[in-house]
């Protein structure tokens, strides 16, 4: 059985990934009146009083909402909400299985921004938190910015930033191995969406001065022509020496690539044109910008994958479900650029020195610990 | 320890009533890649070909919203989306429990029937149906209405129906035991409300005729002052000799009482004004219009309120969990009326004929099986 028809087959199975279960008992009329009429009256009275109650009486302290409107579902496209719910069950499935955290899935039957904001906005008082997800960019960069603007929980694009955190804890690693400080590296991100966006400005943040964006179209640069919006304002801060060209001329001296944009669009001698020691993070789904043997083969010293059939999987679950955890056990408002980064060196410290190698630069999805290491450092900067 | 101190307590250990639990393995990377990437495209790719196919493979099959504004929240009023968490909490671990059902909370922060009809209709995709709560009248008539003309999935306001269905219910077999028929009673419904106004509605599809319905400031009359637009329309179809006055008034020769409005407001005298037999329901929160034993002292024959601690008592969760179970289980596209008044006979039916009597009109929250017998009901209908 293939992979696609055992997914089907145990999709079809489970009735749908989630169960929403009860942790009050109501099988006695005493019971009953204790988690539903009259007793339950008194905790609302108690928080139309002290709204923060809420997070001492209701599922707020520990719940979250993992919304996407289906604009941009895997490598799957616009597909609707409908379609887009099995990827919001499974998300919700990680957030509860690696993180602990409860996660109701939303699938907006809108694309409109104002209106996703509004949805969400009006979603947001019985819960602790929002996880955006899978919504097209530039409009996710809009959403999540007006969101954060205004909710007092905090609003996390995962696309965005799940990626952007692994990524850098996987960059933190490789520059101990090929010995090279961020401020001297070339680094190219293939890919100028969601994810791309949030790396190239969370690597910078960290101290990388040279990042050269490309989208499908070639290097992203002050006056090129097609840019959206976001891109246009990435052009601005990137790019030093506005260079223009293709994604082969952008890779001429780089010492990384990052990969989120397509399949096989890597070739071996864009590879042996980078710098000595090249770091390659070809994260494209389903199948990489350039399989790992071609560009070990090309030069490369490092490389990753999004894949688990290979080393060094970049994977958002080391991430997402340890930050939410920490937020919401310490109730932070916002997910800050501090702690992303406090993320991104707490995945990066899971790999032992002792044991860090080409092959191994990240800690794989199923170590133990991870999400409560996370959280332990969201909660330090809270 | 009192009710509302250990109902405090008990919200308190509890962290929030409800768990959002997984049904697939993630504690490996093969099951991830069967209940997450890459085989869960699969299942998307079906639904977005067949959206039909997201009841075969998501939670859309076994899982509604119960949606709240906070506006009329169990008898504390506007209390807000926060304060009203706890109740809808509530309502989902009552689905749950009696009739195997999935509900989310949603409490929305907005009270505008335009932006609510929006939220969840921006909701629905991705869930089976809506279970409207504690949503002020005559505001709930309009939303429902509208969601209901609008939406493929079952749209049911439980105050309303819920309540209309299991008082229905507790008169067809009082009925039995005076020996009346519905047409040749004299009713007084008290409150004019959301679950009045359906318990009114629901009374007059069954073949009762002269039905009275009072607000807080007496009879409901063609021409009566400070109606709102649905007892405008209410006072068209009911008081057929369109008398006016007190509820006192109402209730001279009346054979039925049935109390949705407040506390200790009908006195012995009232009750002696009635007809022989007269029945009573006298469902104020958390106290009875008249109390039971006031009620019989004064003559009347059956005697129902809300509570537990008397006998006869009308509540809701004899009927939602089952009503769901049933539409979701046939995908039913609405509630229809013919389904309430299914639901309501088979719900009378579960009072054994032998043991029925003025003290056991109805059968108790806890009596098994309702919630199955409910759902055939609804299935047969479909």
């Amino acid at each position: 059985m293939t992979t696609n028809e055992e997914a089907l087959l145990k999709h079809e199975e489970w009735k749908g990934k989630l169960d929403v279960c009860s942790k009050a008992p109501v099988d006695s009329a005493h019971a009953l009146s204790i988690a539903y009429t009259p007793g339950v009256a008194e905790p609302c009275r108690k928080i139309a009083k002290d709204p923060d109650l809420a997070y001492k009486y209701t599922i707020k302290q520990n719940t979250i909402l993992v919304v996407s409107d289906g604009s941009a579902v895997l490598g799957l496209g616009n597909i609707g909400p409908k379609a887009a719910m099995p990827v919001m069950e499974g998300k919700a499935v990680l957030f509860k299985e690696f993180g602990g955290v409860n996660a109701v899935p939303i699938c907006l039957d809108t694309q409109d921004p104002d209106e996703i904001v509004k949805a969400v906005t009006w979603l947001a008082p019985g819960y602790g938190g929002v996880n955006l997800e899978d919504i097209s960019a530039p409009r996710c960069f809009e959403i999540e910015e007006r969101l954060k603007a205004t909710l007092d929980i905090p609003v996390f694009h995962d696309d965005q930033h799940g990626t952007a955190i692994v990524v850098l804890a996987a960059l933190i690693n490789s520059l101990k191995i090929v010995d090279k400080k961020p401020g001297d590296c070339k680094v190219v991100v293939s890919g100028a969406g969601a994810a791309g966006v949030a790396i190239t400005k969370l690597m910078m943040n960290y101290g990388f001065k040279n990042v050269i964006l490309c989208n499908s179209k070639g290097i992203v640069s002050k006056g090129a022509k097609g840019l959206n919006w976001m891109q246009e304002k990435m052009a601005e801060v990137t790019n030093p020496e506005n260079i223009s060209g293709s994604l082969a001329d952008a890779l001429k001296g780089a010492d990384i690539f990052i990969g989120v944009s397509a399949p096989g669009i890597v070739t071996k001698d864009m590879v042996r044109s980078m710098n000595s020691d090249a770091i390659l993070f070809a994260m494209a789904n389903p199948d990489p910008e350039i399989l790992p043997s071609d560009a070990k083969e090309a030069g490369a010293r490092i490389v990753g994958t999004g894949r688990s059939d290979f080393p060094n999987q970049v994977n958002n679950v080391i991430a997402f479900p340890g930050i939410f955890k920490g937020a919401l056990e310490g109730r932070a408002p916002q997910i800050t650029e501090e702690m992303k980064m406090a993320a991104a060196l707490a995945i990066a410290s899971m790999v032992p020195e002792d044991k860090l190698s080409e092959e191994y630069v990240i800690p794989a999805p199923f170590m133990p610990g991870i999400a409560d290491r996370v959280a332990e450092e969201i909660k330090k900067l809270i």
